[in-house]
């Protein structure tokens, strides 16, 4: 059976595909549950992490989107409306919200992100910046 | 408007309305996302914390779960399989899985939760022992 359990130090660690959008999105990622690789459905998650200065650029996606940070200070624009990130913020990305993450720490900054989708597969990236 | 970011130093802990429940099961927890009272959707998640020595006695509810650990160790039975969980562990509860969860340690035991349902109060709880 595929895993339904899974602990962090034992995932890979993932970022784009497109290496002009690795160059401009300082995020790595690690994806937790994901329908197509783990025996799991209804919701996607990973962690992010970003270096300082990292910046996920400006972008929206059809699903929404939850974050939860783990550690680290940032701050996420949705629609324009900034939000100042530390351990402990939760935010809610409505559905096809335009919003954009920046580390503006001195250290890594890290959170969970969860898709109400099967798959991180379905999260369809629409960059706009 | 509703508020879709909040921090958790700022949300109460809650635990059930049953004091029968509340006496056998040593959980509290506090509510991150529900949308009869954030201007949220898709998900609802929030973060618990056992005491040591403290379960969340077996049950099960129609939606499945996501566990991400944040501190602490513990276990969790999704089935009969047991689990364990510490900071960076994450599990997937399917639909209907009968669960329990039990603080193994000696200092608290803290995680984080999301159902795919817009709010909290869509999960019915019930107990198998």
């Amino acid at each position: 059976m595929r895993q339904t359990a899974n602990a962090l130090d034992d995932l890979p660690w993932e970022t784009w595909d497109d290496p002009q959008l690795a160059k401009r999105s300082a995020v790595r990622w690690k994806l937790m549950f994901s329908g197509d690789r783990t025996d799991t459905a209804d919701m996607s998650a990973g962690i992010a992490e970003f270096a300082p200065g990292g910046i996920l650029p400006l972008h929206h996606h059809a699903p929404s989107e939850i974050y939860h940070v783990l550690e680290g200070e940032g701050r996420t624009e949705i629609e324009g409306v900034a939000h100042a990130l530390r351990a402990g913020v939760s935010l809610f990305i409505p559905a096809g919200a335009r919003h954009r993450t920046t580390n503006t720490g001195t250290s890594v900054l890290r959170l969970i992100f969860v898709f109400p989708t099967d798959t991180f597969g379905e999260i369809v990236y629409h960059f706009d910046e």
